[in-house]
C-alpha cells in the first residue's frame, strides 16, 4: 500500500502515518483541506481505513496463527470503526452494555464477545446473558444475577473468571492487577469462584488476566504472558470445565511523546509462539487471545481543529483553534499524566513550511488547562490551517468532557 | 431556614450544607432514597434549590449594594438552575454560544449578559451582535467579525475589552493572567484596540479583568481587585467613551479538601465598598461586576451512586459503584490536579453510622484512574447505598467525559 504503513509495519507503530502531497497531510486517500470540506465542519476527529486494515493485518502476519486477536472496543467504539474491526479481528471485548449493542449491530458473533468491568448492572448482566457473549465475572456478586438471568430467560450463561494475579505488568502506564483492585477476582479466591460456576451449571469458557497497558517494553509484556498462563494452567486445576479461551490481556503501547521509542513486537510474538506450543499440552483446546484496543487504533486517528487566530502576546504565539481540551482531553494533559507532555501535532496544511516558529495551540475555553501544544515548533500557521494531533484514534473522542462550555460536539468520521 | 445554611453564611462556604435525617443526606427537602426514586435512576447529580437561594442572598447581603454580581454559566450551565440564577443575580456570563442561548431561554436579558473567550468562532459573534449581548473582545481578530455582524444585522454591537493585566491573583488554583496568555487583549495594546472600537462606532461597555480562579485567600483577591480597578482607570483614559461596566472577575474559592479553609468573604466585601466608593470619582458612572461561578453553586450540588458491590481486595475494601470518573472527572483527581486528593465524599444513605472502616470508592471503569474516594474513612455500605460526592454544583456533569465506555449518562435534577 502506500509508504507510511511500511514505516508502520517496520516500527510497530510509528507517530505519524500519514503521507503528505503538495504540503497536506493525506487521510484516507483525501487531502486534509478537502476532508474538512467533506466533513462539513471543524472540530472533528477522522480514522484511517487503510490505516487500520493495513496495520492488523501486519500484525496478525507477525503474531503466530495460533494466538487470536481481539479489539477491546473502549479505545473507540465509534460504530463504522468497529464494524471494520470484526472484519479484521477474532472478536470484539465489551465494557458496557453499551459497547454490546454496538457490537452486536456490527454484526459480531456474541460467542467471540466478553464482557469484562467492575460493577457490572444487573440489567446489563440480563443483556449479556440473552445475547450470549462471555461475562468475564470479576466478583462474586455478580453470580446470583447472572443465575436470575439465566432462570429468567432459560439461557445458559457463558462465563470465564477475571483474575487480579499476583503480579503486575512492569513498566505500564497504567497497572490494573497485583495487589489490592477493583479488578477481577484475586487469585487466591478464584477456586471458591470456579466451584460457584460449576455448581450454577453455567457454561465454563475459561480465563481473563489483564495485568495493565501502555507498555513499550516487549519483555515485559514477555514476562506477563508467561506468567499469565502459568497462572492460568495452576487455576485450571480447579476449573468446572476445560478452558476454552485464555484471554491473556493485551499491555502494547503506543509512542506518543519524543523519546518513546515503539515497542517491539518481534520478541512478544516469538514469546507467543513459545506459549501457545506449551498450551497445548498445559491447557489442550484452549485459544490464546490477546486483547488490543489502543495498539490497533491509535495511530490511524488524528484530531483536526481550525485555527481562529494567530495571537501574539507578549512575545508568545498561541494559535487559538476551535477545539481543545473538551474535545481532546488526553492531549490537553489531563488524562492521567503526571506531567505534561506535548502529544505529535503537526500543521496538516503546512506540511512543507520551512518557516517555523515556537507556538502554543490553545482552545476556545476560559481555562489555561486548554493547552493542545504548549510551546511547540511549528510552521508559521494563519487562520484557516488546519490543526492535526495525531496519535488520536484511540481515547480520544469518547474520552473527552463534550459538554464543558456548551461547545459543539466533535464529528468522527471514517475514511 | 434550614440549620446549614447558617453555618454556610458564617464560614462562607462549607463543605456539607445539606441536613440530616432518620440517617439520610436531606436534599431540596427530601430524603436522599427518596429523591433517588423520583429521579428513576441513579447515577444523579442533584443540585438544592434551597441551598442556592439563600447562599446567593447571604452573599448579597454581605456585599456592598452598589456591586452587581454575575453568573459565570460555565459552572454550572443546567437549564433550571441558570433560570433560578437569573431572578438572583444582576447579570451572566457566558462562554459560548450554546451558553448563550441557555440564558436567553432563560429569560435574561441579553444587556446583562456578557460574553468572554479566546477562539470565538465568526458565528458566535454573529450570534452575539443578534442577540445585543455585550462580547468581551479577547483579540483584535474578532474586530472585523463584529463589524461584519453589524453591517449583515443593522445592529450596534456592545463591546468591552478583556484585559489581560500585567499582573495575576496569587494563590488562586488557576492563573489567568500576567505573562503571555491566550485570555484577553495585552494591557500594554490596549488603547490600540480601543481606538479600533471608536474608529468602528461599536457601543463602548467597559472592560473586563479576569486573573485567576479558586482562591482561598482573602487579601489575594483584595489585591487583584485593587489592581483591576487602577488598571481599569489608566485604560479608560484611552477608551472612546465612559466605562459602563468594569466586570473585575471572580476568584473566589471554595473547600474541597481537608484543611482547606472557607474564603472570608467580609474583608473582600470591605475592599469593595471602599473600591465603589473610590470608583464614584475615578470612574463615574460605571457599574462594578464581580462574576462568580463555582463559589455561586459548587455546594449546592451532589453528586449520587449507588453501591453495586462491597468487594474485598487483599483486605482492601472497594465500594464498587455505577458512577464514576465518566460522570464526575473532578473527583476522580483527572481534572487539573497535580496530586489526586478525595473530594468530601459520604454514604448518604447511612449519615449516622458509627461502624466504620477504610473503604475505596470506584465505578464501573476498566482503569484504575476511576477512584472517587481513595481508601477513606466511611460507614461500612453494602450494596443499595448511595454515595455522594459533596460540592459537585460545578464543573461535574458538563466537564465530565460522559460518553466514556458508552455507559448512560448521569441525570440532573433541581430540587
Amino acid at each position: 500500500m502506500n509508504a507510511p504503513v511500511n514505516d508502520l509495519l517496520a516500527a510497530g507503530v510509528c507517530v505519524n502515518p500519514f503521507p503528505v502531497e503538495n504540503g497536506e497531510l493525506v487521510v484516507g486517500g483525501m487531502p486534509l483541506s478537502r476532508l474538512a470540506a467533506r466533513v462539513g465542519r471543524t472540530p472533528f476527529y477522522a480514522y484511517d481505513r487503510g490505516l487500520l486494515i493495513a496495520h492488523a493485518r501486519a500484525l496478525r502476519a507477525l503474531l503466530p496463527p495460533a494466538i487470536h486477536l481481539h479489539y477491546a472496543m473502549k479505545a473507540n467504539p465509534m460504530p463504522a470503526l468497529v464494524q471494520t474491526m470484526v472484519g479484521l479481528m477474532d472478536g470484539l471485548d465489551l465494557a458496557s452494555a453499551g459497547e454490546m449493542k454496538v457490537a452486536l449491530d456490527a454484526g459480531c458473533d456474541p460467542r467471540v464477545m466478553s464482557f469484562a468491568g467492575p460493577g457490572k448492572r444487573p440489567e446489563e448482566l440480563w443483556q449479556a446473558v440473552a445475547a450470549g457473549c462471555t461475562i468475564n465475572i470479576e466478583s462474586d456478586a455478580e453470580l446470583p444475577h447472572i443465575r436470575a438471568a439465566a432462570d429468567g430467560l432459560g439461557v445458559r450463561p457463558r462465563v470465564a473468571v477475571r483474575v487480579n494475579p499476583d503480579f503486575e505488568l512492569k513498566s505500564s502506564g497504567m497497572k490494573m492487577a497485583g495487589g489490592p483492585k477493583q479488578f477481577g477476582i484475586d487469585a487466591e479466591r478464584v477456586p471458591t469462584t470456579l466451584g460457584s460456576i460449576g455448581r450454577e451449571g453455567f457454561e465454563f469458557v475459561g480465563f481473563h488476566l489483564y495485568s495493565g497497558s501502555q507498555t513499550l517494553r516487549s519483555e515485559a509484556i514477555c514476562d506477563a504472558q508467561r506468567k499469565t498462563l502459568e497462572l492460568a494452567v495452576r487455576l485450571a486445576q480447579d476449573a468446572p470445565g476445560p478452558v476454552q479461551v485464555l484471554n491473556m490481556g493485551g499491555g502494547f503501547g503506543v509512542p506518543y511523546f519524543p523519546g518513546d521509542v515503539p515497542l517491539d513486537v518481534a520478541p512478544v510474538a516469538e514469546n507467543l509462539r513459545v506459549l501457545a506450543e506449551e498450551a497445548r499440552t498445559t491447557l489442550p483446546g484452549a485459544t490464546l487471545v490477546i486483547e488490543l484496543g489502543r495498539y490497533l487504533v491509535a495511530h490511524s486517528g488524528i484530531y483536526v481543529a481550525k485555527v481562529l487566530d494567530r495571537k501574539v502576546s507578549r512575545g508568545q504565539v498561541f494559535l487559538v483553534t476551535d477545539g481543545g481540551l473538551h474535545h481532546h482531553l488526553a492531549a490537553s494533559g489531563n488524562f492521567g499524566q503526571v506531567i505534561r507532555k506535548n502529544y505529535p501535532v503537526v500543521v496538516g496544511t503546512r506540511m512543507d513550511a520551512t518557516d517555523t516558529e515556537s507556538s502554543s495551540i490553545v482552545g476556545p475555553l476560559c481555562t489555561p488547562l486548554d493547552l493542545l501544544g504548549d510551546r511547540m515548533e511549528l510552521p508559521r500557521a494563519e487562520p484557516g490551517d488546519l490543526v492535526c494531533v495525531l496519535m488520536s484514534g484511540a481515547y480520544g473522542y469518547t474520552s473527552s468532557p463534550h459538554l464543558f462550555l456548551s461547545h459543539p460536539a466533535p464529528v468522527e468520521v471514517l475514511v
